[in-house]
C-alpha cells in the first residue's frame, strides 16, 4: 500500500480590487473580489516541500491588481479568462485554472435629478457571479465560464401553492394553496463558448430570472425553478444549463386567534434556520460535455 | 458596604415579521426586525426570582406580531410607538421603554416595464431603522423618536484630500490631494416631537445626505459628515440633531511600478480591517434635552 | 438658531496583532484586536475641514504595533493603558482617549502529553475584553478600566423554572419548573483603580462566573445574571459594578406526540431568533462615580 | 432541441437540536445541526409541481427531531446514517440521501475541580462534522461516510520557512526561513466501510492532525497538509482518502523601522484579506472508489 498526492489547488482568495476609469470627469467604477487558483501536478511542493514549480499567491494577487490597469475590467468574464489564461502562461506545472469574482455594484448618486460624475451608492439586488475555468494552453486549451448572481431576495405574497404531497407518519405540515413563496436566490448559468457578450447578456438573463419568478404561479418552489432556467435556456442560446440554489425562506402565518385577531394571510414569522433547501439544474438535451466548468464550485449538486 | 442592582431592562429582540397589504390585487408589504424592552424597578425578579412583575418576552414577541394587524404599519417610527405606549401601559412596574426597528427594503419586480402586482425583490442602499424610548404614562409621557439609516455604502472617486495632519515620531502616512473616499454609514437623528410624516422625512433626508456628500468636496471625513448633518438640520426643522458613525473604508492606491506600470489613481486594494472610525454629533443650539432619546443605543458617542 | 459639533471621536478600529515572545525556545504569543479613539475639541476639523489637530488613524496603528513591541503585552489592561496616556500626551487638543482590546485565547498544542513549545490552537470558551478610558493628564488624569467576557456560551440543562409571571390577553407561554437555561454572556465589570493584578483577577472572575451559573437554582435569567454578579462583587473589592448583556438563548422542547413519541425533556429545537434579551447591572452602593468609564460600550443599558 | 431536468436535490437544512440525556443526574448532551436531503427522480415536481413523490422539508425536520429520541445520538456518523436509510425507505423515488451534521462542543463547567452535572460551557477548538451519503436499497445500498473538522485555528510561531519559489515579473514577496504559519483548517477524511468506532475515531484523527501539525518544520502548507494526512493514512487503515482545505492566514511581519524599533519576528499584523488559500487530497494508493462519498461537500476541490 502506498500513499499518494490527489486533486489539490491552490491561490490567492479574495482580492478586493476597486478600478476608477477618470479618463473624463464623469468616472466609471468597477468593485471586484477575485479569488485565483492552480492546479496540477504540484507533488514537489507537497511531498518535498520543493517551491520550485509554486508561483506564490502573493504573486498572484499582484497580477490581478496589475492586470486592472494593464487589461482592464470590461466584464468579469473577460478579466477572468485573461488572469487564467496568463497563471496557465505562467506556471509550467499547472494544467488548469480557477478564477472567480464577484462585482459589487454601484449607482450613480442622484444629485437634482441626474447622476453624479463620482460619487456613487452601493446597491443590493443580487451580487454579480462570474467562475471561469481554463484548462491546458495553446491547441489543447479548453474555456469554461460560468456566470450568475447570488443574495437575490425575492419574494412573492401571492401566486404560491403548496399541496398533494407525499405522507408518513412524521407529516405534520398542512396543506395550502396560498402562501408566500421567497428565497435568497444562488444561480449559476454555463455557456457555450466565449465569444458572448458577457454585460449584456448578464442583464438580460437577470432581467428574464425575476420576470419569471413573478410570473409563474408556484405549485412549489422546484416548479418556478425550473419554469426559470427553462425560460433562459429558451431565449439564450449560447446558455447551455442553469443551476440553481435556493432556500426556501419559510414565512409562517402568525396564529392570531388566541388573542381572538383574525389573520387572513397578513402578518407572517420571518423564520432564520431551518430551511429548506431546493438545488435543481435545467440543462439542454444537446449541451455540450460540461468538462471542469463546475470545478470546485460549491454548493451546487 | 451593600449590593444593589442597577440599571436593567429586558425583552424580545430580533421579531422579524412580513406584513402583507392584499386588499387590492396590488399588493404592498413591509418586512420589519423588531427588538422590544422595558425597563424600571424589576428588583423582585432580580433579587428573589418573582416574576410576578415581568411581562414575559414571549408576550412582547405575540403582541408585535398582533399589532402588525391590529394597529397595521404606517411607518416603523408609529408602529413603535404604539407598541412602547401599549408596553408601559400593561407593565406595572416598567417606567420606560424601548422599541428598536429596521425596515428592509422591497421594490417590485419589473414586467414588461411595469412594477408586478405582487412580486418583489430585495433592495439594498442602507436599511431604514428607528429607535424609540417611551418614559412615563399619561401627563407624565415623554416619547422620543431617533430615526435613521444603517448600512449605507457610499463612495466617491475623487474630490477628496488629507492633509496637513498633525505628525509625531510614529507617523508614515503620506499626505495627498486626491484618495477616494468611502463609508458605510451608520446614521441616526433625533426628531423634536412626534408630529412628523415620518415616511416623508425619512426619504427627504436619506436623498439630501446623499446630494451632500456627493457635492462637498472633502478634506476628511469628519467634515464631509459635518456637512451632510448641517444641511439636515438647516432643512428639517424638526431634527434636534444628527449623529454619524463612519468607518472609513479604506481604499490603498496600489504600487504597480515594480512591474513597469503606471497607477495614476486607477487601482485600488479595498481594505477591511483596520479601518478608521469616525463618530460625530451636529445638534442646534437651541435642542431640546435628549433625555433618553439615545438610550442604549450601540455604537454612538 | 445655530448649529455646532457636539461628542465626536474618531480612531482606528481593529487593529489585528499577534505579539510572539520568543527569548526562550519554549514561546508564548498574545493575539489582541485593538481599537484606539480619541476624543475632544476636534471643531476645526470639521467645519473647517483643517487637520492640524488630528493625529491620523493611520499614526495610531502605527503606535499600536510599536507599543507592542516597546512596551510588550502583559495583559490587555496595561497595554490599554499605556496607549490611551500616549494618545493624550501626542494629541494636545485631546481632552479623552478611549482603547478596547479583544484578546483570542490560545493554548499550546498537546504532543505526547506535553505542550508544545512553538505551536498552538485556538480555544473557545469566551473572548477576553478590556475598555479603558482616560481623561486628562498629569493631576487632571482620571482613568478608568472596564474588563469583561463576551461569547461565553452557557447550559443548563435543568436547574432552572419560570413561572408565576405577569399575563395579559397577549400572553401563551405556558409556564414550567424545568427548562433549558442557555444563553451566549456578555459581560463587563469596572475596577475601581487600576492597581490590579490584571491578569489573575480575570482568569479568578471567570471561573466564579461560570461556577455561579452552575451552581444557582434558576427561577429567571435575571436571577441567575444578578446572583453571578453578586458573588464577583463579594469576592472582589476592586470591582465596583459589574453588567450583564446575556440573549436568552431559546430551547423549545419539541412535541412529538404527534408521532406517538414521549419527550420528557429530552429533544430540544434551539431557535436563533426572536430571543430573550436581559441586561442587568449589580453595582456596590457606594461604587465610586463611574464617570466616563463606560463611554461608548455597546450594547449595555 | 429539448430542454430537461438535471441532477437536483431537495431538503431541510440546518435542523439545530439539544439532546439531553438525562437517566441519572449527571446529564450528557450532544448538540447537532442537521441537514438532510434527497436526490432521484423529482421531474414530476419540477416540471408539473406534483408533489406527490415529495416527503415535505418539514417532515424531514420532524424526523430529525423525533429520531433523536428514538434512536438516540450515539454519534453523528450513527445518526446520520440512521436518518439516510429512513428517508430512503420513505421516499420511494429517491435514489439517494445526504445527511450532513456539525456538532459544538461542549463541556461541564468546573466546580471545586469537579464538573459540574448539568451546567454546561461551550468550547472552541474546531467543529466536529460529518457527511453521510447513501445511494440505494437493500442488496443495492452503499454507504459512504465523510467525517472532519471545520474551524480549528491553529498557528506555529516559528519552524516555518518560504522560499526557492518560482519567479516571474509579477514577484515581489521576499524568501524567509522564519516565519508564522497559521491556519483556520477544514479538512474531512472519508472512511472505508462503516463499521467503525465513530467517536473514538475521530477523537484520534484530530489529535493526531494537531500533533503532525506542531512537529512538522514546514516548507510551505502544502508540505505540512501533506504530512498530517500521511499519518492519518498510516495510523487509520479504515481512511480511505482526506482531504484539506487550509486558508493561509498570513500574518505580516511589521516594519518598525521608521520608529526606530528592531522586530526580530516578534510582531506580526495579522491580515484578513486577500488569503493564501491552499486545498490537498492525499490517498491511498489501493483506495475503494469514491462513488458519491463526496457528493455536495463544498468547497474542495
Amino acid at each position: 500500500m502506498a500513499i499518494k498526492l490527489g486533486p489539490n489547488e491552490y491561490g490567492k482568495a479574495q482580492v478586493h480590487l476597486v478600478r476608477v476609469y477618470r479618463d473624463t470627469a464623469r468616472h466609471e467604477i468597477r468593485d471586484l473580489t477575485v479569488s485565483t487558483s492552480l492546479r496540477g501536478n504540484f507533488s514537489a511542493a507537497h511531498i518535498e516541500g520543493d517551491q520550485g514549480d509554486v508561483l506564490p499567491t502573493d504573486t498572484q494577487k499582484n497580477t490581478v491588481f496589475s492586470f486592472a490597469k494593464e487589461k482592464g475590467i470590461d466584464s468579469p468574464e473577460q478579466f477572468a479568462l485573461e488572469l487564467a489564461d496568463h497563471f496557465l502562461a505562467t506556471s509550467p506545472v499547472a494544467d488548469g485554472a480557477r478564477v472567480e469574482v464577484e462585482e459589487a455594484a454601484w449607482k450613480r448618486i442622484d444629485v437634482d435629478g441626474e447622476g453624479h460624475d463620482h460619487a456613487f451608492v452601493q446597491t443590493g439586488g443580487g451580487t454579480r457571479t462570474t467562475v471561469v475555468n481554463v484548462d491546458g494552453r495553446g491547441s489543447e486549451r479548453t474555456a469554461h465560464v460560468v456566470s450568475g448572481l447570488k443574495d437575490l431576495v425575492v419574494l412573492k405574497s401571492t401566486g404560491s401553492e403548496f399541496h398533494g404531497f407525499l405522507k408518513d407518519r412524521y407529516t405534520t405540515l398542512q396543506e395550502t394553496d396560498d402562501r408566500i413563496l421567497a428565497t435568497s436566490l444562488i444561480t449559476r448559468w454555463r455557456y457555450e463558448g466565449t465569444d458572448v457578450d458577457w454585460n449584456k447578456s448578464f442583464d438580460a438573463i437577470k432581467a428574464l430570472l425575476l420576470q419569471r419568478f413573478a410570473e409563474i404561479h408556484s405549485k412549489a418552489l422546484q416548479q418556478s425553478l425550473y419554469g426559470m432556467g427553462e425560460a433562459v435556456l429558451e431565449q439564450f442560446q449560447d446558455v447551455a444549463e442553469i443551476k440553481f440554489s435556493a432556500p426556501n425562506k419559510h414565512h409562517f402565518l402568525v396564529d392570531l386567534s388566541p388573542f381572538g385577531v383574525d389573520n387572513p394571510n397578513e402578518v407572517f414569522y420571518a423564520a432564520d434556520r431551518p430551511y429548506g433547501l431546493i438545488e435543481a439544474t435545467v440543462l439542454r438535451d444537446d449541451a455540450s460535455d460540461a468538462g471542469n466548468a463546475w470545478h470546485a464550485i460549491p454548493g451546487f449538486c
